[in-house]
């Protein structure tokens, strides 16, 4: 059985991508929840299981994969479901996750994830609007070519986890998209995975200054629904 | 026959990956380069050719493959060299490779690709450290668990393609690095692709004021080895 090692629901969304990507295609792992702590990249004890003292980690037969597009791969080789079946599917979803993975800076930037707040931004600069305006063309692209309503068809694979995130980071901030991406946005936080993920977000009762306080540079908190 | 669409060889670190990997592996190609127009992020006249606006770009039979991790992953389904054969050294590969794509960023913009340069770091920041660190660590382990020459054993892969970026960066910045990682530093920029890379771009005249300015803003230029 898989092990994953993972970090605040709350704050981590690299964890939240294989984690969801498990839970969604079925497939049992045992979850090493470990808070961060920090300040934010010097967390030596993550080092104890992943070799870049970042999170995700997944431990199977005495390997390590210590990054969440690599966990993609790696479960992928045991489990076809994880990418599309059809292959110009699955060169789009390849490409939409390691766009994701290596870009999307100014959104993940500013409106880093934090599940249980609601904030109105201070701003949205033109870089942000440049990230949102791409996430439109990109949703509404796959959406229509490979017809919904997942982002490469009509399976839950990769790609759409590793969008999850956006979907919090929309919630949250109260992005506007346009009315498909909306809708797909939508249906990705009604998956039974992330309505987990949300609760055990909520229950959270540990803070950790340096992400909160990347919310507050960014915008106004409006709403807490984390337990306290 | 694959078409790649990169840009300038002197700062394109992404386009670099696809490209060396594609030429060391001796699959043809032809090469589409089109120079960067500043300001960076706006490169509308990139979506000709990629749907991110963001270079490298694969065209194989109707298809476009956006991003270099996903090239990667698509080259390898017809080819099987692109990833070492051996499982567990796959799975350290594909781990190495997307921590590359998704960290390493203040060595990324800091160090940024300049080929043809020589510079001296006003600072090496603790956090720029933490990066040269994780290099060290990380080429020890690959090559050290898989005997070498390469970073997952003794064929090149497309993990060794991820880190020739970084190659060029530490002869750039003359990038202290332990023995054994700067043996393999040397080992990738000997390679007869990234030889012709290399004389490519001192062959390019043009220049990208904002690149030329981070490079000015990280260090004093001691040479220049660009034709004029
Ligand atoms: N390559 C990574 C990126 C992972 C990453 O940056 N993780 C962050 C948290 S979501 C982390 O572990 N940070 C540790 C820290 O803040 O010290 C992946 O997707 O797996
Ligand atoms: N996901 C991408 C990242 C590509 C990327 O950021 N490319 C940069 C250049 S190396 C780019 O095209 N920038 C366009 C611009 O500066 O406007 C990949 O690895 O393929």
């Amino acid at each position: 059985m898989y092990d994953l090692y993972i970090a605040n629901k709350n704050y981590s969304s690299w964890s939240l991508r294989p984690w969801v990507l498990l839970k969604t295609l079925n497939i049992p792992f045992t979850e090493h929840l470990h808070y961060f702590s920090t300040p934010i990249g010097e967390n030596v004890q993550f080092k104890a299981f992943s070799p870049s003292s970042l999170v995700p980690a997944l431990h199977d037969q005495g390997l390590t994969i210590w990054d969440s597009l690599a966990i993609a791969e790696y479960v992928y080789e045991a489990d076809p479901r994880v990418w599309p079946a059809n292959r110009e599917a699955r060169a789009f979803a390849r490409s939409a996750a390691a766009e994701m993975h290596s870009g999307f800076s100014v959104l993940r930037n500013i409106c880093t994830m934090t599940c249980g707040l609601r904030v109105k931004l201070h701003t949205i600069s033109p870089a942000l609007q440049r990230n949102i305006d791409r996430l439109d063309a990109l949703f509404s692209e796959g959406l229509s070519r490979f017809g919904g309503p997942f982002l490469a068809g009509d399976t839950f694979t990769a790609v759409d986890a590793f969008y999850c995130p956006v979907a919090f980071r929309v919630q949250t901030y109260s992005l506007t998209l346009n009315p498909p991406a909306q809708a797909y946005i939508e249906r990705l936080l009604s998956l039974p995975a992330m309505q987990d993920w949300y609760a055990a977000a909520l229950a959270e009762t540990v803070r950790e200054p340096e992400h909160e306080a990347e919310v507050t540079e960014a915008g106004v908190i409006e709403a807490d629904y984390r337990a306290v």
